[in-house]
């Protein structure tokens, strides 16, 4: 008989626009170190920008980095620190497949794409942590218990492994 | 030779929360009427609540509902003033359909779901028309022509009207 | 109290490859028109080639035709004889899209595309009606009871509606 | 600056029924053993039958096993041996994500899901081997030189590796 295998690390999704500054790079490199850095997997959506930057900080840090894309092969650019590339080839609708894969998810920065993501992974009830300055509110102006607000990319991945979802 | 058939109606899409009080769903089915009215189609996500008592407005009116579930047929329970429902199967993911399949967005209530709605229109460039309490800011803070106030459910279609993406 | 809507006319989808000669041509345009004869509403992929000409044929007859779009308005090219166009941006994943959202299929002809969709159906035990040369056997070599011959187009969709899954 | 990373593992599909016999399963077993022998990342549809057999392979053998579940998180029933779950909540539409993210497909046995992967994969011109008895022909006659038949596990990786597209 065969013995079950080791658990899976737990994935992290770091989402963020396409386009960065100097700063916002660092901070999406310095979340995907400290995820691979505490035996996480580090997924994103494949690009660039803070997609790019966190997978670099991940694969630096000795970690995994996967990328769920929204184009098909030949179409899409996925960056060079991919272990592992999903071609969905259903175009933004990834972003269901990328909050559902995770764990937890970390927004770095962004754009109304970005927000769409957090809304989804929220609808889903799956945890996000803002870093730098994304400010979001519910709605509906109700009290929501599974945003949160961070100030490093440590704190914050340290919020994401507190508050994960059960993974099973 | 065949002759070039009429051109379609443009399909304005009505989006908000399942649960509603009498205020919102009367905002909702003044919205769905007034869409009839001017000669648009109304789609919505096919269920209770906004999308129902917006199709219930455009039926009463004389128009045209149509319905893109998240479901399939059997899991899913159509709201009955659909003439057409879409299954997509393919869960919240089927958001993007009905964003992309619509000229404007008319957001009359909700949460998250409704949330990550408005910004996944507003990432592919759709108008999107707030109507009632909803406040929605853009997460870089910037200006975003696309996105209107309004007040009244008349004001409301005549803005999606106006500002629709070209219909091709 | 609002009275209860007359019930919806039952969706028949009607599947094939994009290029066509003029006997496929005439055979797609027939299947639209008598799924209009009989009060069903057209549905296809949206293109050209056989979902053009049995939304033609629906057209020619009086009925509605609804297209259901791999791509997203602008990059995608639907026929002129649709009423309405459901544009999905998930690629051929649409195919999901227009197999759960009919009663039943008809494939006219087609290639790798048409028979993903056949087998697509069929995983659903949705009833499919196979038309003109295309010969499909179960992968397993088992009796399949929802996968029907017809000699033509008359009789195709005279099987369809006959074994139409329930629509409700 | 940073070094480019090493390029990763050629992505193998593994596909083929929930069901499976003694055989089978040997077969699919067989088939991760060697996709992960020769470096390959064995990706499958993450549930059982065909999928966990695979995988199970894959891990005995050192290598890596990626599931691309149809559900939610909870709804879904990964098989035990994937390191990596990417829950996509498209249902069959998951497929797409399956075939698009593949260099090339091995398919093991299975029904009308299975031949609907095949064609999908044969849409998009990934190149599929068929393992044991499965038979199929292409729809329209013609002869195609992306379909292969091959007699054993070793054989079929071998044709697998040898056409695979392009990785880039």
């Amino acid at each position: 008989m065969t013995e079950m295998p080791e658990p899976a690390a737990p994935p992290i999704a770091v989402i963020g626009g396409t386009s960065t500054n100097a700063t916002i790079a660092e901070l999406a490199c310095a979340v995907g170190r400290e995820i691979a850095n505490r035996g996480g997997v580090l997924i994103c959506g494949g690009r660039g920008g803070v997609m790019e930057h966190s997978a670099r900080g991940a694969r630096e840090a000795g970690g995994t980095a996967i990328g769920i894309l929204p184009g098909r092969p030949g179409e899409d650019t996925p960056n060079i620190y991919l272990q592992h590339r999903i071609f969905t080839g259903i175009g933004q609708a990834r972003n269901q497949v990328l909050v559902l894969s995770a764990v937890a998810v970390i927004a770095v920065s962004g754009g109304w794409g970005t927000l769409s993501e957090i809304a989804l992974a929220l609808k889903h009830r799956i945890p996000v942590v803002l870093l730098s300055s994304l400010e979001i509110r519910p709605p509906d102006g109700r009290d929501e218990p599974l945003l949160f607000q961070s100030q490093t990319p440590v704190e914050a991945v340290a919020i994401a492994f507190a508050n994960a979802r059960r993974f099973s």
